[in-house]
């Protein structure tokens, strides 16, 4: 007889639920958690993961488990909240204690990193899908939004774009140690935390790049009532990107998806400081903001760049 | 072109996200939530609901849209904590608009009823899918956990038990009016929020029932490291689950699952105030907690009863 339900989750999902303010973890009806500083809001943020649409169902488990986590981290870090719970969601076709143990212990390992509390969850049977929540603790009145930016901002963009989205196009090109690190990117994404926790104060919006530079910064145009122009050359690109961009291809790092790092607008005034902030990440300028509505990208020859495609809609027109 | 992820999502599952504490609702990176009171703690629970496994794919959307906010309300109930707050994760195979204004519309009344703000969640394509994360507030120290039960506690139900389990069966024998009273049990139940309220400071263990009586009841013994005796006669059924009982059938009732009424146990000392406790539905006394461990079920005869099966397991042996 297979392990039950209730075995699959005492052996995987226990253990993992120790941490700041955590009263009552995994096995009880609820988890309880304990209150937050006075002027600290809860953060919280939910994402999914479907087999066969956000990854491939043969993948390795571990760095599933990595990436489920991460992209909630993400958005946790594009609040400027640091991260203290999650719950787990895991619908299964079957109970395999070899994947389980594997994700599972991805997932973990990254939690540990951030001291991520693993405080419930539910396991189901149906089609493999993943959707993980999260909690973190930001400053109310320091919370980063994507509603903030105004005309003179500066626009930056922690790491490098596009290269989550070129592993998955895996051209022949490339070589093997560029291949490896380009995969890296796509299937174990560094969650900005730090960075998102040291622009408290010093970026006026923040969003995480999940579904293309475009896109993305294009929530936070909105959001602020402004727009902005972008300059592609000023773009942060791995070589094999750049190689891309060169021959004129700026699709990837402008609407690519999957990069999870953070774009945010810092005022002019506190630009200086932003150079001193550590950010445990390079953060490369590459636009500013403007009264006029609409996202302008310009071209390295100085002449406006049209994109041919937003970014990624999983209910939209078809790529 | 079909509506975009985004329209979706701001179609259906905003305006609801005012309430109680919520600084900012849908809409950014993470919802942000305002601290709770002194001495309160968060409890946090999730469900997930999977189309073919948990119901029809072809069932009433609207009551489906109760139902998953029901069950994780039903766990806060049990942990005697005032709901609050929901996120919704959300995998559709299409992007269909009646369905999805019929779902959140289902959603939406319950979470009115009960003042629980939607503030997050995330919209993929895949299999139907439908995992809700649901917070509510309870002060720290009269939170209703398993673990708490004593030898000498009288053993309740709220409700009525094995109802919804007879409506999955659906047996030929059923007058209009008893199917359709079963199918709002089992389509649309009530979670028990106000008597798991009440329950605080009276109660020494509480458990929802959603995979059937005896194993639920089966955690909060175990949790409490006690035993007890059922006494079936006691057991508060509708006549057509009567009708079964009187011919030997006891499974629903014991195993059947999906009930969502509450089982707790309350001190001998406490009883007399439990009487009087407003719980807004009827409480049944069904047996007492003991010393010895292990469920002992006793026949209407006074003979011991063997369950064939004791409940719902997703990855355990086949029905």
């Amino acid at each position: 007889m297979p392990p039950s339900e209730f075995e699959l989750i005492a052996r995987y999902f226990t253990g993992h639920d120790r941490g700041d303010g955590v009263l009552l973890g995994v096995g009880d009806d609820a988890a309880l958690l304990a209150p937050l500083a006075p002027g600290e809001a809860l953060a919280v943020t939910v994402d999914t993961l479907v087999a066969g649409v956000h990854f491939d169902p043969a993948c390795d488990p571990a760095a599933l488990g990595h990436k489920l986590l991460a992209v909630n981290l993400s958005d946790l870090a594009a609040m400027g909240a640091e991260p203290l719970w999650a719950t787990l969601a895991l619908t299964l076709p079957t109970a395999d204690a070899a994947w389980l143990e594997a994700f599972s212990g991805g997932l973990a390992a990254l939690a540990a990193d951030h001291g991520v509390a693993l405080v419930g969850g539910d396991t189901t049977r149906g089609p493999l899908t993943l959707t993980l929540q999260a909690a973190g603790r930001v400053p109310a009145d320091r919370a980063l939004r994507r509603a903030g930016a105004r005309p003179g901002d500066g626009i930056y963009v922690t790491g490098t774009l596009g290269d989550a989205a070129l592993a998955l196009r895996d051209p022949p090109d490339l070589d093997r140690v560029e291949r490896a690190a380009l995969r890296q990117r796509l299937e174990r994404p560094t969650p900005r935390v730090a960075a998102g926790r040291a622009l408290r104060g010093l970026a006026s919006a923040a969003i995480d790049l999940s579904d293309g530079l475009a896109a993305d910064l294009g929530h936070v145009l909105d959001a602020s009532g402004v727009g902005a122009t972008v300059t592609l050359a000023d773009l942060p690109l791995t070589p094999a990107l750049a190689r891309l961009a060169a021959a004129g291809d700026w699709q990837l790092p402008l609407a690519g998806g999957d990069d999870y790092e953070l774009c945010f607008t810092v005022p002019a005034a506190r630009e200086a400081t932003l150079a001193a902030a550590a950010l445990a990440v390079a953060a490369t300028r590459i636009g500013t903001v403007e009264a006029a509505s609409g996202l302008r990208l310009r071209a390295p020859d100085g002449t406006p760049y049209r994109l041919a495609r937003a970014g990624y809609d999983h209910f939209g027109a078809a790529p």
